[in-house]
C-alpha cells in the first residue's frame, strides 16, 4: 500500500536514478491513510463480503517497511493489534498483498480496464484470500518527473507497473526505469499502436489523451451518445411508454433482474434504451406489444438468488416487515418469476437472457451480440465499426 | 469489410488450415450488408460529420476482391457508381479502409476498449481521412471452430486481429493460425496476465468471463454500484436537492456543459452524483451551499462552443425561434457564463472544471483526480482499490 507521495517533487533527471537517491521520503512524514474501497464493481471484494457476511472496511496495513502509518485492520474489517503485524515480513506481505502500480499520461482507463480483465484470471486466488492485490491508479502523468517519483515508490514497495503512455519517450523512460530498478513491468498500450501503426501504415501522434492536439470536435455520434443517455434516465422504470417506439432496446423483467443498472450500461454505448419492469397483476403498457418484437429482451434469474437481492434491497430501502413483505418472500419471488415467465412465453420473437451470476457488462455483452445479430442476421454475430 | 460469416460452419480441426481451405465461402452467398454506425463516443466520425457538414451514413464497399455485396457510399455517405470502385486495388483499399478484428471468449470489452485507445493515436490520419478503419467485434468465441472461421475470414480481407482469449488453448490456437495465415496479431490479455501471474506467484484460472467457474457471488460492492445508478438517475437535472448530502460528488454548471452524462458515467464507477444545473435568474437550492464544499464541482466551458451545442440541441428539442429563443443567443450564453462564474467565485473551494473539448471520460478522469485527492490529501492524485 502507497502513502501520498511527498509534494515536494525531487528535481529528478529524465535518467532514472536509484529509488534510495530520492529526495522525497515519505517516511520523514507519515501521516494516516484511509484507502478509498473500490467504486467498481468488484467480484473479489464481493465474494469475500459474502463470505465474511458483513460490511467490509479496506484499510491499509502498517508494515516495518511500509513508508506509512495506517488504521490497522485485517480484511474482515476486525483491528488488530499491532503485535498481530509485527512478525515477518511474509506474515507482513500475506496482510498487505501484492500492490500494482497503473500509470498514464492519458485517463488511465485503459489501464484499468486492462488490469481488471486480467485479475479476473485470479479470482480462485483473490476469492479465497490466500491472496490480495491493491492497484493504484496514477493518471495524467505527462511529466518523467512526476513519473520516477511514482516508479522510485514502485520500486521500494516491490510494486509491479501497467503503463499507458502514449508519448514515446515516457514510455521509454518507464521502460528505462523499471529495467534498472527491477520493477516488473507491462506496456498495455504499446504494442497495440504499434501493430495498428504497421496495419495502417501511418504513426502514431505520440499525444496523450486531453492533449492540446488531441482536442475533438463535436459531432454527430457525440450528441448521439448524449441523447441515448439522456433518453434512457427518462425512460427508467416503466416510464413515458409511449416513448417505447423511440428506443433501441426494451428490457423487461422483475424487479431487481438489473434492468436499470444495464440499461445504463448499454446506454454509455449509444444505445437508446428503455426499461419496463414486471410487476405480478400489473398490466403492461399496451405500446409494449405494439413495438417491433426484435427490440424487447426479457431479463430472467434463479429464485434464490432473486429473494437474496431483494432481501438486501429490502434491507437498504428499510421496508418495514409488514409493508411489502412479500417483496422478498419466496412464493412471491417464485409466482412472479413464473408470471414473467408466462409473459415472455406469450411472446416468443423476445429473447430470455439468464442474468443469474452475470455481471452487468456480461449480460451487456449477451444482449448487444444478439441485437445486432439480429440487424445484420448474421450467424456469427459481431459489432462493426467505421472509424 | 466482412460479411456474415456462413451460417454452416466448416467442420474444422483446431489446427489451422489455408483460409482457401475453408468450407465456408460467403461469396458463394453474396448478402447486403450495412454497417452499424458507431454506438460508440467516436471522435473520428464526430470529426468527420464535422468537416462535411452533414450526417454520415456508414456503409460498406464492395471491392472487387470483397467477398460480398456491400451497398456502395463514400464516406460522406455520397452514393457511388460502380465504376467509381471499380479502380485498382489502391483505390478500393484507400476506399474500404483498413480491418480490425476483435476476438474474445469473454465480453470483448477490453478488446474495444483497447482498440479505442490505441486508435486514438491515429486521429490526425483518421480526422483527415487518408485513412480509415473498420472494428469487427466477436464476443464470447469459446470454441476453436468459430475462431478459425473467424480468423479465416480475417486472413481473406487482410484484417488485423486484437483478441483477448482467456482460455490459453485458444490463445494458442489463435497465435498459430495468425503466424500461419500471415495475420498481423496483438494478444492484449496475455502479457498483462502472465505478468501479474509471476507478480502475485499464482497461475491464471484460463477462464474467460460468463465461464460457469467465474460466476461470482454477489457482495457489498454490486449493491454499491447498482446504488451509486439508481442514485445518480433520481438525482439527475437538481432533482430532490434534500439529497445532496448523500452525493458522493455534485457537478454544478449551465445547460449543455455535460452534467448529466458526467454523472452517468462517475456513477458507473460506484459514486453517487448529483448534478444541479445553474440556470440565469434561478435560484441555486440552499442544500448546494450547505453540504460539504469539497464535494462540489463546477463544470464551464468556451462560450462559442457552448453556443454549437446548445443550437445543435435546440434543434433536436425542436425548439422554435420564438420560444427560449436566447438559449443559444450568444449574449445570453455568456451572460449565464458569466452569472455561474460569479457563483463559483463565491465558493472558492469548488474547483471550476474546463469541459471545452474534453471528452466524458477525460473530465472524469480530472473530476475523480481531485476526489481522491481531497480525500486522501495526496499532492500526487491516485485512486487505490483493494481486490
Amino acid at each position: 500500500m502507497i502513502a501520498c507521495l511527498s509534494s515536494n517533487l525531487p528535481n529528478l533527471h529524465s535518467t532514472p536514478t536509484a529509488p534510495g537517491q530520492t529526495t522525497s521520503e515519505p517516511d520523514s512524514k507519515p501521516q494516516a491513510q484511509k484507502l478509498k474501497s473500490s467504486p467498481q464493481l468488484n467480484r473479489w471484494s464481493r465474494a469475500r463480503a459474502v463470505r465474511s457476511g458483513r460490511k467490509l472496511d479496506r484499510f491499509g496495513h502498517r508494515s516495518p517497511q511500509s513508508s506509512v502509518n495506517f488504521q490497522v485492520r485485517d480484511r474482515d474489517g476486525v483491528d488488530l493489534e499491532p503485535e498481530r503485524i509485527s512478525g515477518g515480513e511474509d506474515n507482513v506481505e500475506a496482510m498487505e498483498g501484492k500492490s500494482i502500480y497503473m500509470v498514464s499520461d492519458g485517463t488511465g482507463w485503459t489501464a484499468e480496464h486492462s488490469v481488471n480483465a486480467a485479475l479476473g484470471q485470479f479470482e480462485h486466488c483473490l476469492v479465497d484470500r490466500n491472496c490480495a492485490v491493491n492497484t493504484h491508479l496514477f493518471s495524467g502523468i505527462d511529466d518523467v518527473e512526476q513519473l520516477m517519483v511514482i516508479l522510485k515508490q514502485a520500486a521500494k514497495e516491490g510494486a509491479m507497473l501497467v503503463y499507458t503512455l502514449a508519448d514515446p519517450s515516457m514510455a521509454e523512460s518507464a521502460k528505462k526505469a523499471c529495467e534498472l530498478w527491477g520493477i516488473l513491468s507491462t506496456d498495455v498500450l504499446g504494442p497495440i499502436t504499434e501493430a495498428i501503426a504497421s496495419h495502417i501504415g501511418v504513426s502514431p501522434s505520440g499525444l496523450p489523451r486531453g492533449a492540446p492536439g488531441r482536442n475533438f470536435p463535436l459531432g454527430e455520434e457525440y450528441f448521439r451518445r448524449i441523447e441515448a443517455i439522456e433518453f434512457t434516465i427518462k425512460q427508467d422504470d416503466g416510464a413515458l411508454p409511449q416513448n417505447l417506439h423511440k428506443a433501441d432496446i426494451i428490457l423487461s423483467g422483475v424487479s431487481r433482474t438489473g434492468k436499470t443498472p444495464l440499461s445504463i450500461y448499454l446506454a454509455q454505448k449509444g444505445y437508446k434504451v428503455a426499461n419496463v419492469p414486471i410487476v405480478m397483476g400489473v398490466e403492461l403498457p399496451t405500446s409494449l406489444f405494439q413495438v417491433d418484437p426484435e427490440k424487447v429482451f426479457g431479463l430472467t434469474i434463479n429464485p434464490l438468488v432473486l429473494q437474496s437481492i431483494r432481501k438486501a434491497r429490502a434491507r437498504s430501502l428499510g421496508f418495514r416487515d409488514e409493508i411489502r413483505s412479500n417483496y422478498s418472500e419466496m412464493d412471491y419471488v417464485r409466482e412472479e418469476l413464473e408470471f414473467a415467465g408466462r409473459i415472455f412465453a406469450q411472446n416468443p420473437v423476445w429473447p430470455v437472457i439468464e442474468v443469474t451470476g452475470k455481471a452487468i457488462e456480461e449480460t451487456a455483452a449477451v444482449v448487444l451480440r444478439l441485437y445486432h445479430d439480429r440487424k445484420h442476421k448474421c450467424s456469427m454475430p459481431r459489432i462493426s465499426k467505421r472509424y
